[in-house]
């Protein structure tokens, strides 16, 4: 009896480790799959699209503007920032912890928008976005950026 | 025998239940206290100890600058700041998620500097910070932050 229980704890115990990794490595999947949707969305003009990314209670922390809270809101945001014509060259992920429910990525962004005097601007950046399980998918509840370049 | 494993199981899950909760509040603590810190630091001019409160792989991304990696990097990049006569009114969390070994804080900051033509600009604005367990303490590994003020 002794030794079933044993054989079972240990099983149990590699069975989870197995899991960990197994969980980590599905978590970078899916938020790299989801990352490369946010950029399609974003470019192809669709604000909901992006925003059903996020989780309905999430909170965006753009630069130089109030926080966003909530999945409608942000899609009102993005909604704003693609009407006055800006998009994603790339959005990078620099690394990714996954910790319980939760996955930290840390990453780099490089944008454009129209210039005040025509042409385009570039802008290049950083960014934390943290994402939270929700069945099989993984949703932004956090997500917040600046820019790289001084102040004008 | 039944009864006694199936208590165990009980008695086990509860604790971990019970451990979480602990950890859960353990950590809200803790964090909150590392702010404090972080303030009564920054305050004296201290950035060492402004630094201790990192990680050693610790990385900054502030706001119209490059990401800032490690302690040691961290420590000069506030010691600068410092220098520059920058005073922080307050950091208020706004929410701690905690998370297996990570804590993802969402929270506020209130900051001081020289005006250019004398006196004092306040800046206020928000932050994600992310905390790692290390040991039986809680150090930043992630800090992020932008201003609410619209751009100059």
């Amino acid at each position: 009896m002794r030794k079933i229980i044993l054989g079972t704890i240990i099983v149990a115990v590699f069975a989870s480790l197995a899991n960990g990794q197994d969980a980590s490595a599905s978590a970078r999947k899916a938020t790299e799959a989801n990352l490369k949707e946010f950029v399609d969305a974003f470019n192809k003009g669709d604000a909901a699209a992006v925003a059903a990314i996020y989780a309905t209670d999430a909170r965006l922390l753009p630069p130089n503007a109030a926080m966003v809270e909530g999945r409608a809101n942000i899609q009102t945001f993005w909604g704003g920032v693609i009407g006055a014509g800006a998009k994603l060259v790339s959005l990078t992920a620099i690394d990714v912890n996954v910790s319980g429910n939760h996955a930290i990525e840390t990453g780099k962004y490089v944008s454009t928008a129209p210039a005040t005097g025509g042409g385009t601007t570039t802008d290049e950046g950083k960014y934390v976005v943290v994402w939270r399980r929700e069945g099989r998918d993984w949703k932004i509840i956090r997500d917040i950026w600046n820019s790289n370049k001084p102040q004008q």
